[in-house]
């Protein structure tokens, strides 16, 4: 499923093609996050016109709502949100275990998260019970029923269930948690193996900070029959430790193989990780900085919103192919902030997945010359 | 500018055209709001493309944000929001005596509207001096300067400045806001002339529910040189009561002229307005209820969000040739829904807007055919 074009001489980046049952993702890429089935401020129609080739889907967010039956019965989740091009979806075991924990970034911010904590009722060896926020029913999320809903959603590409441990965990915990993560990556693949559906199956890189068990984890879950592998985890604190985390792993694993870093697609990320070997990326970054007003381009991002902006009768971009570029001018997107009209949010949302594509094309072609 | 195609045999109703610098205006037309230059959730480019042929624009809103000199330095409103088809702006009178009274709707509801109230600091012969809700600054709205700003803004037809009379007012105190109400319509006029920019401009009849008032609006209006006429001032407190003052008023105007009926667009409101002689509606109401999760259908409003549309895969109306229901399910857009997702209120404001337009070109077809 995955064809290597060009091997930089440079570095460990490379160009190349991930084949699934949707079509191509020319890799590296970046994968824009649609939770729950959406990107947001986006239709699909628009987002495909766009060239976003992989789209990232959370499968704790539609199991809750509007449930992964209703979107088996439409015919899966391509059908359900109308998009033809490939979809991956994760586990749910990220946002389940952000509600038993927190999120490391909130940890790492010193941010609370008690109420949500109450949602999650029992962790086990079998798997994760909790409520749902939505109608308070209880939901057993297992390795196998990750998979079963990961089936029945469709996607080109699954993730196994496995354990988010937080950032602040002692050696011992952090141990046990990877142990059980591997046992639980092992059970979802044994669930995948019985139907593979078409589908791949990315298993999950743990062991946070510690090299250590970064090793331990590359040992076992290569031996495994996954199709490719994502760096998951915490990713430390800062980029120094991230850059540490990754120039250790991703030479543990197989070169034919694509390797996608989980959650993490800011620009200065995605620099650093293609280098070293990584070629997908998902983040909300992109799309949530739009929303905020942030405009990326090739001259650093721009703040929409700014006051000087307000007589800008120029695009965002001169250069820029987008339709909002295309069509609307600084000054207008700057007005529709400042009145806080919805189509502020769409435009800019536009031009950031626009700007994505772009770049990613770009990084492309910059290994292919050997400039990464 | 204005042209009849058809005069129904069965009731006032009449096909035509009205010609604008920005092309041609079929009527009977719907007219959507998009106050701050934009309808909300949509861009311009997609509502040119669903056929919004004429698309209302408020000065009050585009005074204080961006500002009218900003869109007189982009060259005009149609280049600032990217709309190369027909705009019409009002004077500002309604919002700011909107401020002053609050609006008819929430005073027939015993809706308060204190707060905003202290922005009004004077109402006199002049005109209206209020503060900026955005940077608190003093503004003096008067039929001179809001005709300045209307050529600022250039749309294709513009609207003498007026007073909207609260509903609940004594006859002498009606009487006299009258007076003063066609004076300042006067101004505007005067204004006007003195540059037409190849713009149109409709009076604005008021008389409030009086019928008699309504008759010495129409007299003194009918004698100026105004391009079509617009109703408004208070229509009643029920469809009877709005009947009654249509019928009674638009058999005053001259019929070679086109009449406009402000700020009403539920469909009862416009098959009845249509019957009578109304030419073109403008209103938020179709938009709004779209944004409320009611979408608009021939065989009535579906409310989107009910349960039973969670497995609806079909469009919303299988026959509807909008870009929502030619892409997406009602299933689909129910779970958008749910999800509090942006993508919703778009995709849900392009099918009312397609519907309306279609639902036009329809009432066009039947009156053609003596049907209405």
């Amino acid at each position: 499923m995955f064809e290597i074009l060009y091997q930089s001489k440079k570095s460990a980046a490379r160009v190349g093609k991930i084949f699934t049952p949707h079509g191509v993702i020319d890799t590296p890429n970046f994968v824009a996050v649609g939770t729950n089935g959406t990107i947001k401020a986006l239709d699909n129609a628009t987002v495909s016109e766009i060239g976003l080739q992989l789209m990232f889907c959370n499968t704790y967010h539609l199991l809750l709502q509007p449930g992964t039956k209703v979107i088996k019965e439409a015919g899966g989740l391509h059908n359900f949100i109308h998009r033809q091009l490939p979809i991956i979806t994760d586990s749910g075991g990220f946002q389940v275990f952000s509600l038993a924990y927190g999120s490391v970034s909130n940890e790492l911010k010193g941010r609370g998260n008690k109420q949500s904590r109450n949602l999650v009722m029992k962790i086990g060896e079998e798997g994760v019970l909790f409520r749902s926020y939505r109608d308070g029913s209880k939901v057993l999320l297992t390795p196998e029923s990750s998979i079963e809903a990961q089936k029945d959603l469709g996607a080109d590409i699954i993730i196994p269930f496995d354990e988010l441990p937080p950032y602040h965990i002692k050696n011992d915990a952090l141990k046990a948690s990877l142990a059980r993560t591997h046992r639980w990556e092992k059970r979802s693949l044994d669930t995948h193996l019985k139907n593979r559906n078409g589908q791949a199956i990315y298993a999950v890189i743990h062991g946070g900070i510690d090299l250590d068990l970064r090793k331990i984890s590359c040992d076992t879950l290569t031996k495994l029959d996954f199709d490719g592998f994502a760096i998951g985890g915490s990713m430390g604190k800062n980029k120094q430790e991230m850059h540490a985390i990754l120039e250790h792993t991703l030479p543990l694993l197989p070169k034919e193989k694509p390797n996608h870093l989980l959650g993490i697609g800011d620009l200065e990320s995605i620099d650093m990780g293609i280098a070293l070997g990584i070629d997908t990326f998902d983040s909300s970054y992109p799309m949530r900085t739009a929303r905020h007003g942030l405009a990326l381009s090739w001259k650093g991002p721009i703040r929409l919103t700014r006051a000087s902006n307000a007589n800008a009768f120029r695009p965002i971009d001169e250069n820029c192919s987008c339709p909002t570029c295309q069509h609307f001018s600084l000054a207008y997107i700057h007005h529709l902030f400042k009145a806080k009209e919805l189509s502020a949010l769409s435009l800019a949302s536009i031009h950031n997945l626009h700007f994505m594509v772009e770049y990613m094309a770009d990084i492309r072609e910059k290994i292919a010359a050997d400039l990464i």
